[in-house]
Parts: C-alpha cells; structure tokens; sequence
C-alpha cells in the first residue's frame, strides 16, 4: 500500500529529460527495515532525494532543520519518530518502554515550538501508549500502528478539507498562495493547495499566484515543483507584490494553512501571512485558512498566546544573486518564521469537520469537537 | 569639489581588512574627461566598482539594468545623459543641437517609466534648451550647468527634507525602512534614510529593521551597506516579516520613499510599500514617505493613473541558495517594480518645502507650489 502510486503526474528528473514516478508519500513508514523514509525537502527542486532515519534523534534533528517541514506533516513524522524510539529501545517490559517513549517525546517536542500538530501527535501515542495493558512488544507494535493511523488520516482528512473547500473556488480564479500547504506539507494530498488541486481536478481553470515565501522560499522551491507536477498554471512573485495584484483586481481568493490556531480562529501560519491576509481584507478579496482541526489549540483563548519560533538569522542571509551574497559581510538579521493572524481577516475556516464562518469564539469550538 | 570627502564614513575593503575611502556622489560629472561616472550599485555590498560613460545611450542602458536606480539619483542621471548627449552630438548650431537633445531625452524618457523625476530632470533641461539664444557650444556649456545644478540641488533638498523629518523620531525608536532611499539612492545624502541619519547624527538612538526589499534586495545589500558606514545599529528582516514586528509592538515608525507621487498623496514607490504601510496603519504605527516635489505629479489625480513597471522575471527566479536554483527549471514568475500605497496610509508626507499632513488633496498641492 505504502509504495502505491500516489503522485498521479510524471515528475522529469533534473537535466535528464526522462520522465520517472514519485511513488511515495512525503513521510513514510519503511515496513522492511523499519526506519522511517522522506523527501529531504531542502534540496528541492534541484534535486529529489529521499533519506532514511532509524533514530529518533535523527528524526528531531530532520524536523529543527526543516527536511520535513508543514504543520500535518511534521505531526506524522513526529508520531513514526516515537515509533522509531519504540523499537530502538531496549526495554524488557512496558512500563521502562512507556519512560523511554516519554524521553523521546520531550526530545521531539523541542524540534520546533510553533506547529500544534507536533504535540497533539505525540500526546495521542503517549495516551495510547498509557492506556496499553500488554507486553513491551505489544505496546510497540501498537505505537506504529497508531503513527500509521495518524499518517492515513491525514490524508483522508485533508482531502476531506478539499471537498468542503472547493465551493470556494470558481472557474477561472486566480489565486494568491502562501508557503507550501501541499502534499510535500502534509503526508499526502496537502491542506490549503490540497483544496485548489481538487478545485483543478474538478475542471475548474485556476491561476495561482505562488508568494515565493521568504526566507526559506518554500514557495518557489516546494508549492511550484507541486503546481508542475499538477499541471496548473501558476506564477510566482515576490511576498510584497501581493499587495499589487489585489489592488490592481487581478486576484479573486486568497489561500493559506495554518501552524497553531487559538479558540478565536487566530492563526499562526508562515512569516508573511497576515500581510497577505490584511491586504486581502483591505481589497475586498475573500481569504480561507485550510486547517485540520489538529491544528487548533482550543486551550489557548488568543493568537497572541502562541509561542513564535524565531530561526537563525543565517537563514535571511544566506541568498545569493550571481554568486554574490546578498547582504554585507557580518550584516546582523532577525528571523521569526511565523506570524499570527487574526481572525478578522478570515473569510472562512475550512476543517475535516465542515466549514466555520465568524463569530469564531462560538462556531470554531463547536467544529472541533464536532457537534 | 566633485571629489572632496563626502562620505563622512570609512569603507572597509571586502576581505582585506583595509580602510580606504568613498570619496565621491553616487553619479557625478568628471570634469577631466566629460564623462558620466557612477557607482555600479548591481555589484555592492560584494564589490564596489566605479563605472563611466561617454554616451547617453550607455546611460539609458545604466539606468534600465540598475547600475544606478531611485528616484532623484536617476533624474540627475538622466540630466547628466544630456550633457552628454550634448557633448557627442556633431551639431554646429543651436537648433540642430536642441534637436539632437530632444532625440536623446526619448531614449532616457524610455528607460523606465514609473519614477517621475526622470520626465521632471528632462524636461528641466529641455525647457533651458529651448529658451537658450547662444550658440550650440554655449548650449552645451549650459546644459551641463543646469544638469550639475539639478545634482547640486538634490543634495541640498535631501539636507533639507531630513532637518524637517526628525522632528518625528524620538531617541529609541525602532524603525522600518523600505527599500533604498540613502545615498545611493540619491546624488548624495538620502530622502528617507537621510532622515534616519540625520536623527542619528543629532545624537538620537534609533535601530533600523531593513527590509531586504525583494527581488532586487536593494534593502540587504544597499541600505545594510550604508547604514554599516553610518554606524547605525540594524538587523535586516524578510518583507514579509515587518508584520510580526508591527504586530509585536517593536516598532515606533516607518519610513519609505517615493518615486512618483500623485496629486491626492497617493504614492508609488518600490513593491511591497502598499503591504508595509497597510500593516503599519493596521497597528497605528505612524508611516512617512520622504519625498522631494520633483516627486510629486500634480498632473495625475490619483494613483491609479500611474504606471506601474513590470520588470523581467528573472529578477524574480535568479536568486540562489547554497548553489540550488530557488524555483523549477523553467517556472514562470510576474515582477510589478513598484506598488501604489493610498495617501489614506500615510501619517505624513515630508519635502523639501515642508511637512504635508492630510487633506493631501488641498495641502499636497500648495507646498509642491511653494504657497
């Protein structure tokens, strides 16, 4: 099941012209040796290469230096990582296998501070883990099985996001999209892009206008490797010229993920968002954050509760045009990697569960826990 | 004159640890040879490389490909274009020479559209030529005049828009600035960054958060540079990171330029101004643009009647990271130059003749007019 055909288009391998098939998911479980495989995400698109971890310090250390990045897939990644120390460790019995789970699980939990979706995977193994009666062998059997749990429904729920998102999306729109929400940000499918792939799939004519997405340009490199493989038109322009085109009337919708949303529906997303999200509400242009309800902290009350992650400034810097570097030797840079939007800018808030509309404070809550 | 010290500061060396220094405007005549020279502004901060030119077409070609780019810094060049163009032109007599002028300012008119003091710079020249009785050598001698008048000028205007614009920063603050708007950015001294200098200068402590100003970075690679030789404590910062920092509480100001004005106050300036002055508005963060009234266009109603370059792609594509193309083989991108931020955003508008605060549309005009 795992080695299915899950990309549906051709991928051309770099300089070669000779057409191969992506065949796996961004994250997956190797059932033959039981390391955990994914895309390494910083080398695309110039290079398309998987790696293999059998540790889950290693899997921490992929997570902080973004080999895998977006919120459901880091969720996944961290769930097989506690998969991964399961098997690794040496405990006998369940009870020193539950502490060694525990171990990991803070190690895990500091790969990156912002995303929910990485605590809330790691706390539904350990409760799992908590409530397991049997055999060290059976509670690790049981870890993976719910890390592939999580995994499958990831994709079941992200595409369950797309089929309630694609009424929002016209044919013939053009679309603005910021950093990567696609099958590369989730274990497969992808949350926001998953929901104007389905709209595409659907024959509606879209244009997506790709925010490249700085620093980590997760746009150019990620979502418009995505949008070739998908086939639909696309441009990518600079963060800052979205403000010119919902001016200038060129863009009908606005789409985006979310890394951690408060009980309000304030929404942490990529560095950039709610730039994106004001201009769309000063012009008038709908804007929809696609989040699975994992992504909501219903324990925080306000956006401005939620933990930033601020990254190395290296990252700001480390550009070059022409071989040049883009900044003077020794400049100094800051570099927080998210930012928080308030819901008053959000058009709707698509989830697994059905579509929300403000007031937030009541209707988000009640989607969540589904009632 | 042309070659007293005129940055005040030590450069030092790329690499070599050696302090040498800038000793001239960033475009200046050269009085030995009659020949434009300017700093080639595509290769800082990595090098830093003087270039000259004989032909005014060379110049159209210098002011296209950004050897030299800003608003007043390209009308003075433009102005030195035609002396120029004076100088190589073959012509005996007045008419003839008048004539060869006018050809040549088309050429220079072309090379980019949005900033209006090129058009302003022409036209300063043109209007002498056509009221000028001498002969073609005295036109000759009186079109360089007019066009060192115009570089002479820019100086003094940029000194006297900046004694009027610290009046509005306060020891401490913490400010946003967009773009270029230094001493390259000018003959010398600067418009919006030259308030920011100057404030320093008058002993107030201010921290500047660059905005690296995508595509072309003109922020991380030009305005870290100067505010490196100023002494200025900076960090650069994503465009699209200014938002957290506004959201945050960080910043007390933010400061742009503009490269053409519209009669209401409606400004176009470098992409990504609209998002920054929205967000700032956003967070009731006072933002002023530092503009000279060769800037402004009182031929135009609003900003919606400015046009808007769109540049070369590539721009956008042409960026590097650890060697790795940022984007697809073969991906598309858009590159609007310039956006129009709605004089509604603006706190203030600072010129030469004075500080403009709304009504824009009955107060813009006077000043420019000088009553």
């Amino acid at each position: 099941m795992l080695n299915s055909l899950r990309w549906m288009n051709d991928q051309r391998s770099p300089g070669e012209g000779v057409f191969w098939r992506v065949t796996m998911r961004t994250v997956e479980w190797n059932y033959d040796n039981h390391h955990l495989r994914m895309i390494d995400q910083r080398l695309l698109p110039g290079e398309f290469r998987l790696v293999e971890y059998a540790h889950y310090t290693q899997v921490a250390g992929a997570i902080r230096d973004m080999v895998v990045r977006g919120a459901p897939a880091i969720g996944a990644t961290a769930a097989f990582g506690l998969a991964l120390a399961a098997f690794d460790s040496p405990a006998k019995d369940a009870a020193t296998l539950r502490n060694d789970l525990e171990r990991a699980a803070e190690v895990l939990q500091a790969a990156r501070p912002t995303a929910v979706n990485l605590s809330w995977a790691l706390q539904r193994i350990l409760t799992l883990s908590a409530g397991s009666p049997g055999s060290a062998e059976e509670l690790r059997a049981a870890v993976l099985q719910e890390a592939q749990r999580i995994a499958d429904e990831d994709v079941a729920i992200n595409k369950r996001m797309a089929s309630h998102g694609t009424q929002f999306i016209q044919d013939g729109d053009t679309i603005i999209h910021h950093c990567n929400t696609g099958a590369l940000a989730t274990v497969d499918w992808g949350t926001a892009l998953g929901v104007i792939r389905m709209a595409h799939e659907q024959g509606k004519r879209v244009h997506v206008l790709v925010d490249e997405t700085r620093p980590r340009l997760q746009g150019a490199r990620l979502t418009a490797w995505e949008l070739e493989q998908y086939r639909i038109p696309y441009e990518i322009i600079s963060d800052n010229a979205a403000g010119f085109f919902l001016r200038s009337g060129q863009v009908q919708k606005v789409f985006f993920g979310g890394d951690r949303m408060a009980a309000n529906g304030d929404v942490a997303n990529k560095i950039g968002t709610y730039m994106l999200a004001l201009a769309a509400w000063d012009n008038s242009v709908p804007a929809y954050t696609v989040v699975p309800t994992s992504t909501v902290d219903l324990s925080l009350q306000h956006g401005g509760l939620i933990p930033i992650e601020e990254r190395d400034p290296q990252e700001v810097l480390a550009l070059e045009v022409n071989g040049y570097p883009i900044a003077p030797e020794g400049a100094h840079a800051r570099n927080p990697a998210f930012d928080v939007t308030p819901s008053r800018l959000l058009t709707a808030i698509i989830t697994e569960n059905g579509v929300v509309y403000p007031p937030y404070e009541t209707n988000l809550p009640k989607v969540v826990k589904g009632f």
